[in-house]
């Protein structure tokens, strides 16, 4: 999906929600374990829910990964049943030496058609174009994330310079693409640095991670982060699709989603 | 596999050895690919040939993830297939938040039952202590790794400090683990600042891939690199399983395991 659609799929459900995928099959409801492929079958009934209040789905790849053979099976199908007008973020962290980057670009670019692969920066350059090279597909690379341990290292301040590492990731990175297939993962935590990091980025999409269970404001974060073209993805995983335990999971992850659209609503029209 | 049953593997077959399972079907000798399963046949008959002469064996996940369930079947078969007394490397790189990563734990320790995995330490303290609590299993940190994009990062000065990023990942990841469960990444292309890591991590086994095809020496990684226990696992992947492209290919790969085997018996000889 290119930069121009997802911004009018933006302005068309009035959200830039992103619903995260991590399915696990200790915290689905019960009586999906009955179904061949609960795993499947939970992600069906969630986008159903959903599709209406948001502009991207995000599995993260770890919780098909544990499931093995299996767990990659519930992958293929939940992307092959990913409606067309949504975003699509394999949320895997990869980054590796060239040649094998490029295996990766291939399993979740051509094998399961993602619109995005989230990468980690610490390998550099090589690391990353792999992905790049794909026209029309994304990276989102990882840049200060909402976990305690984001302070061991992106927040250390690099000599001769007044940036950190998080900021020298924006810096650098800016040689490798443009706003058209490069976004950067910012925690929901640290919405008092969108600020700074909008005056490195200004025109670059940001995910962010870390409303509700994690802490976030989706308020501060609007208020900080976004851009004239809204210039942002904000992810919730558990608060939707765990927002009930029972059967009536799919109508209860609705129901959070449209909230999240509403007040999103707003903000669109405050401040795009 | 324990620290001392490592090292006394080391000295028994005097070799550090680990061969790279880096199988792509687009690579492997075509007369494999009327197995039912090509990837399986080749891995099968690459250890049968060199399992005398290495210690450990390193498939990096990328290339088994490009073909989808059918490739995490393979790397099952594979797993399952692995001799009792060699070290296993999940060449993974991966690295998310806590719970998350605790995914990726179960994943690859117990479902697939690796000794160890390589984790990517951008994220932090709290995204590889997940793969820590696990008793007799290892994380094998990425510190200075071998292509070109590790000085974009890496090689970055921090204020106020003597090191580099690459040092400070060592120096903090002390507070997170031993050297009876914790190793690091330094590519044999960076052979002359392995004295300098030695000073900061003197016990740690590092993993060292980039000789052969990468342009690394296995001379002068022995020569800065080795401590009383060894502390080294020395990497081949193309260098050993792709030595023929022909019905030879496991004689050949064997040939080329022996000569570095024999290479390093000269080294435990010298410097251990």
């Amino acid at each position: 999906m290119t930069r121009t659609d997802l911004i009018s799929q933006i302005k068309k459900k009035k959200s830039f929600l992103c619903v995260g995928l991590d399915t696990d099959l200790r915290k689905i409801p019960q009586h999906l374990l009955k179904y061949e492929d609960p795993v499947f079958e939970f992600n069906k009934q969630i986008i159903e829910a959903t599709a209406k209040y948001c502009v991207a789905y995000k599995p993260n790849i770890a919780f098909y990964e544990a499931l093995g053979t299996r767990g990659w099976e519930s992958l293929e199908k939940t992307m092959q049943y990913m409606p067309d007008d949504v975003f699509t973020i394999a949320d895997a962290k990869r980054g590796d030496i060239g040649n094998t980057s490029s295996l990766y670009a291939r399993a979740f670019f051509e094998h399961l058609s993602f619109d995005s692969i989230t990468v980690a920066p610490y390998m550099g350059e090589d690391s990353v174009l792999p992905f790049l090279e794909y026209d029309g597909k994304w990276v989102i690379l990882l840049t200060l994330t909402s976990n305690k341990g984001s302070k061991d290292f992106q927040d250390l301040s690099i000599e001769g310079t007044s940036t950190k590492l998080y900021e020298q990731v924006l810096k650098t990175s800016q040689d490798w693409g443009n706003s058209q297939n490069l976004m950067y993962v910012v925690g929901a935590t640290k919405a008092e640095k969108l600020g700074e990091i909008r005056k490195i980025v200004p025109d670059h999409f940001l995910l962010v991670p870390g409303i509700g269970a994690q802490g976030g404001s989706l308020k501060e974060v609007a208020k900080y982060g976004m851009n004239r073209d809204c210039g942002l993805l904000v992810n919730s995983s558990r608060g939707i699709i765990y927002a009930s335990e029972s059967n009536d999971f799919a109508d209860k992850a609705k129901d959070e989603s449209r909230k999240l659209q509403e007040e999103m609503e707003q903000y669109l029209n405050r401040y795009m």
